[in-house]
């Protein structure tokens, strides 16, 4: 298959790479209703683990079945699978590559009560090479107090993923005792993760919908010398994009909370207009009957086309 | 010998296990009275560490001896007997495979005051290979503040243990300071340390019997709006399963607390109805007179073939 | 030489052990005066390190000498001489074999203020096998809110020196904010550290003398249902070594404080009676003239004989 | 290119390193406008870690762009560019030796609150092979309670560092509780800094410009009894590079905080007259337009090469 | 060169240290110009780590320069000189073996608040090897609390400094919240550690001049059962060997703080009066001129020689 001129594109951000992980890299972009264009829309399914399995899957109960996940991917035409090592182990024998699948390889539970905030390493990327993935993928909590532990697992993780040919996906997800609520997606705090993953030699860089609300004094000071836009979604999206090396990163969000299909998709217009390069959509699409959730897919994925 | 069915089925659930541990999964489903039948009764004798030698044998004092144990579990037609290393040094030359062997690879014991529930680890995989075991088995506690410790460490041993071809058995006991005591066995609960169990990468998860009990509020408010089931144990019993990979994992039920014959038989009746895999019945065994155990056991196995 | 009919008994304990590690426990049983009885009697000279010299020599500053306690372990007969590994490495190139060595690989001193009751690894199992060692040896400390670290370090310990064919020998001593200072040596809590002991993978286990008290209201009640014989030294022994496997694994004894010499044989007669397989007598020893250890070692080994 | 006399008597300094080490310091030393002369500027740019993205890069946004940086160094001829892994990934592979390059291993972010201040391991000696780089770098804080660990920590790094012949340039900060605010910058404390990295091993060393206030009382002693002179920056420079192996380590000097360019040209020319071996400049740099960067480099490289 | 007697007797001394670990105690011993006799004189230079360069080096203001030191324990005849990494980095490689050189791998500053006293792992054995050193150097702090990290680090170096023919010498401070500041130097802390350090297997043992306080009530009781001679300087040494296993370990003192010449000359006399085998002397010597530290160093010498 020939690379579009924005695969190419993209695929120069990373020269450092070798040619195992820009294949990779390249899998990811060429694969499902977004190939080529440089668009990406990811089904991750990690909530069974993060919110317990009612919560997440009550909704439509398919979803307690690790196949109907796989199979959703699929058809929906996502570029790719995410998920944690159990539902990986129950499906990727049989996919044997169907679709591109990114090991999620830490997570939390709601139920233990922890100091500082910090997901368990569940899986390695030995397990990802083994499973026959295409990425691995990482929760940062930037504001925890166990932050260094966290950048350094991930920064081997990163490496070690490199010599297999993996890329890595992070979840930059501000987080501790050191952020308020509000400032967990503050825009200057959303811009800040996403550098730091960046920094961290994330590939993709995965980060919640920003709000307007500055949460560093600091910043606060930069932004209104600097009368950086922070307006609309649209234009948060854009620092944090611009702050992801440039543009030079792969940025894709998330679509937050469980909500009405209307108020979704006016968020990923905007998220597409700030120049954010796709969504990753998960309790969205599996917690509703699956046809509904075909269709979300496909305007979605429309959106980000367009 | 020639699978069942159903065991073809079971052995489906794992479609990405090499060989090895599909075939140490087949030998636990193909031994003993239940052979074939794809449910298991499984006889685990580590109270000694974890409760005491005089409250765990004094009731039938030949329970000091390791060979009694294995014995029973031979004699009595188990699928499998479950030891901590002592235990298993003490029979595992003697027994060549004549029964498989579950290596309980941590324990606790009830002298020490330690902040978050945590067990020791006590032995490793490599153990479970020189002595000829056919899984290990691990206990986690979810809800415990040393949650990332334990997840990790399971993590690199069912990795570990893949490699040598030995499946996993996950004792999933919710315990510490993020739950209640009721919690520890509340239906919500039980189903979510299933769930973790299973996207830790168990191949088969003991939990204890859940109660109607639900502990946290987000999953109240799914438990009311789905209409969740969870009037009597079978129900409740059902839902644990369900979070396990929609019954694609392999979920068996300890029998709790030692009790009369009767109330023992109901329990395991309501979990065979509820759709559970089988019994792992340590205490309820070996403190009673050998006989009394063998006619027990043979009344519970009776039961899951049905 | 052929070995004993008792030898051979006690070997069978330990029928998963490879030949090394038989062929090493065999040596210590059929050194000394005990050779062929199944009884041992040891020389330990841990005290410099764990109570300070001048507390530990200054009785017979003959013990400031390393050479000393080599030589009265030879002369009088012992089992074998245990020591941490400053002491070793002061005789082993000269002994070359002349007595089993038992190498102490962790020690505690009273110098610091430690939170937890934990020895520090001070030696390791490649110093045993370099300095000709026949045994490690360990102390843990159950009832020790570090118990998960030293459980876990003793398992590691314990094959490691099984694949250099060198049995492990575990003082088991209760300490810790668990239990109280009576609690240390009482008849439930000595039991359930030689069950533990056991169940981690010591070949010989080494406890205090028990007393009658039972610390843990649970114990309590099982003492009291099953009416367990505690009412004299001899009986509290008895529980103990029937708590170490039903007597199948090696339970030897300390002498405890340094006492007269009628008392300490007494109580001897009382562990032969209860069937303790040894003793460990270390400042007993130590601390009396050279021809008054000799002496009082060969009355001990004559109890255990008879 | 035959060396000249100054990098010579340099490069005597390190009689212990082997060639490929002394190579690389040759390599900075004779790199850009001060080639030969034995002075350094290089431009380090991880105030986008450090401080985040709008704080760093808004005052002159072509910052968000890691290839700014890279070409900002090669043309205004600094002897090196240094940056965290993701800025170097972005660059590296384009560049392929252009400018040589000192990869920043660890970093800190300003979201997190951290008990004990300690920068997170963001990358590895490993990744600065790969990369092509020509020295690591690393941030100790002297001061801190985590001191151990980012000690034993460089001390690791630079060892292996040394077996790829890569140099290890230090940044040392006082910072903790056990420094005043003012301590921070304090001469004795810039110069004890300056001799722990020295001794640490460090080849060259960074610290920020010291100011004549004394933090420790035996150092204010020592201070009026030997009439240490401390009176303007370049005695204060003078004694910190003298506290550095008697000037027999190559000591630079930040720029500190963003500045005015003819207070921070009287700052760099008092470095130069007490004997600072060079600048290393970012913000003073980076957050001004290109030409204002590049002239002001073109000053500092002059009064450096003067 | 035929060895003396006493070198023999010595070396005796360690019947199970390898040809390699042996041929370097007596490279220690057979050098300078206490040669042949038994006895040392070392020229310690960390005072610039542990202090602040100030404080170490501007009485003297030659010793801010690494050169300095190694010319001074080579002109004096000391028998070796011990520094950090970052001092003996900048002098090996011009020595090529010309004085024994002791890495001395752990250090401390006085610039951080640490919670238990505990020096930082600062260079290692290979670096030791690396530099052509004879020895490794190493402090431990009996009575802190991180007592566990240092013994077991220690034993580690140890072994591993075995293995490359390195012996080890140990600094053995008593220090820590279990120790009042008079009991640091108390002849019986004093002995204790010297007991420790060679327990842990430390081939030379490098304690503070011990005074007659008795910090431990335990040791006061059998210090007075025993009347154990402590009145002058000379026998708290004695007391001090013979815990070093009745001398059979190299014991050596420091002098303590800076001081002048007669009573630093008179603290020698008792050492050697007791035993004592060896100084080794920094600030008393490096921070005199030149001539005077030669001629102290002289002085000292012709002491332990007579």
């Amino acid at each position: 298959m020939a690379y579009s001129q924005r695969v190419r594109e993209i695929l120069s951000w990373y020269p450092s790479d070798n040619p195992g992980t820009l294949t990779n890299i390249a899998k990811l972009l060429n694969t499902g209703t977004l190939a080529g264009t440089g668009k990406m829309v990811i089904l991750p399914v990690d909530q069974g683990f993060e919110h317990g399995p009612a919560r997440s899957f009550a909704p439509n109960p398919q979803g307690y079945d690790p196949d109907y996940h796989a199979q959703l991917a699929i058809e929906s035409g996502c570029n790719a699978y995410a998920a944690p090592l159990g539902f990986m182990e129950a499906v990727a024998g049989k996919l044997a590559g169907e679709i591109p699948l990114i090991l999620k390889v830490n997570n939390s539970d709601t139920l233990a009560k922890v100091d500082q905030p910090c997901s368990a390493l569940t899986s390695s990327v030995k397990d990802a090479v083994r499973l026959g993935c295409t990425a691995i993928g990482y929760t940062i909590y930037p504001g925890s107090g166990a932050r260094n532990t966290q950048y350094q697992m991930l920064s081997e993780l990163i490496a070690q993923a490199k010599e297999y040919g993996l890329p890595s996906v992070v979840w930059a997800y501000p987080r501790g005792s050191g952020l308020s609520k509000a400032g967990e997606t503050a825009v200057d705090i959303a811009a800040y993760a996403a550098q730091i993953a960046a920094q961290l030699g994330a590939h993709i860089i995965k980060v919640k919908p920003p709000t307007s609300h500055v949460e560093q004094p600091e910043a606060q000071k930069v932004f209104d010398k600097y009368s950086i836009p922070k307006g609309n979604l649209a234009e948060c999206v854009r620092h944090v994009v611009q702050s992801a090396f440039n543009g030079k990163r792969i940025v894709i969000f998330s679509g937050g909370e469980a909500k009405d299909t209307q108020a979704l998709l006016d968020d990923v217009r905007q998220i597409a207009k700030g120049g954010g390069m796709g969504s990753i959509m998960g309790r969205n699409a599996f917690q509703r009957p699956k046809a509904e959730a075909l269709s979300l897919l496909k305007e979605v994925m429309n959106i980000f086309r367009s």
